[in-house]
């Protein structure tokens, strides 16, 4: 493998392994980098070039391997196929994610999921016993986990991001309707769903005009 | 207003709009570039050059006052009160999004739920009853809907996607594990969480070294 690998190129080969994941689930063996860039929206010459970055894989009038590259490509984004992850909010959201089958096809495992709802405490969700949120360092500390899923309200994101962190959690993803910013060496990704479609509803009344 | 807003300078307004709304949920009469900056992660430079596009709002000392400033950046996002969202997948994301309390705070109203299940068909959802995905087409047309929500398996989603917008959607945001790519003019946002997930594992073992 080429030295260090672009942080794009890093962020397109998520995207790239999704695509050949696809193909894969069609039966293909082969794709060209035309037929990856159908899929991706990405210039094929860019998807070359990425490609290059960890050696050639693609056969002149053949293509890519798809198995192959797959292999490759999750080697390189250590794709750990037992990422433990810690869940709080069991809320419509919450519920949702814990029986979400994509994620354990993709190699992760919602491990423990919290509230501070008396009434949800104990009771088993897809097969989860919901945890108190007072044990939440104690227990993520003690698993060992380092990612987090946060689908509590606004109100409560900020402060259990800092106690994920605090516990050891090292990325986060959330669902709460804010942004998080943390001063940690820590990654967040907020996923804001009303934001996203007031977005999609200011480009559809464009598309109209 | 000055003549055009670059795109940059839209999608950073959604942003504003959120942190906004956070700040009146707060109390808060007034804000500083400084603030907004700290809950957006922007350069405070970059927002005041930003609002400067829509006219000067701030008073130096005092900072910007909130409320005119929601009112004014709902103007030109043209965040409608009432836009209707057709869903289409009923399954625990698609339920989820049904009762999702901040779609309707924000404006969203998701007026009608497809799926082509035999046995959700014609049942009451938080409040909406499951239509047959059969007349997907008839229906949207019939309220004039432009946006749409898919929350069906990957299999699904290319061919839900045409037909929505077939019968006149313009915005799609899709939550299948796929990049969805459209040759009409419709915009498309996916949400991917798998791919999400497994960005924030990449960054999280990066955090350790």
């Amino acid at each position: 493998m080429k030295n260090t690998i672009p942080k794009e190129t890093i962020s397109r080969l998520f995207t790239y392994f999704r695509s050949l994941l696809c193909f894969s689930k069609l039966g293909k063996k082969n794709v060209s980098s035309y037929e990856i860039s159908k899929l991706c929206n990405i210039n094929p010459a860019i998807i070359r070039k990425d490609f290059s970055y960890f050696g050639d894989f693609g056969t002149k009038g053949v293509g890519y391997d798809v198995d192959n590259l797959i292999d490759e490509i999750r080697g390189i984004l250590k794709l750990d196929p037992a990422a433990k992850v810690a869940l709080v909010g069991v809320g419509n959201i919450g519920k949702a994610l814990m029986s979400y089958p994509s994620f354990e096809s993709e190699g992760f495992k919602i491990f423990m999921a919290f509230d501070n709802d008396k009434k949800k405490i104990g009771v088993k969700v897809h097969g989860i016993t919901v945890e108190d949120i007072d044990n939440l360092e104690k227990r993520i500390k003690s698993e060992n986990i380092k990612i987090g899923i946060l689908t509590v309200p606004e109100a409560a994101a900020h402060e259990i991001a800092k106690r994920m962190a605090r516990a050891g959690v090292k990325a986060i993803l959330s669902f709460a309707p804010c942004q998080i910013v943390m001063t940690e060496n820590i990654e967040v990704t907020c996923i804001d769903l009303s934001t996203e479609l007031s977005k999609l509803a200011y480009y559809s009344y464009k598309n109209l005009e």
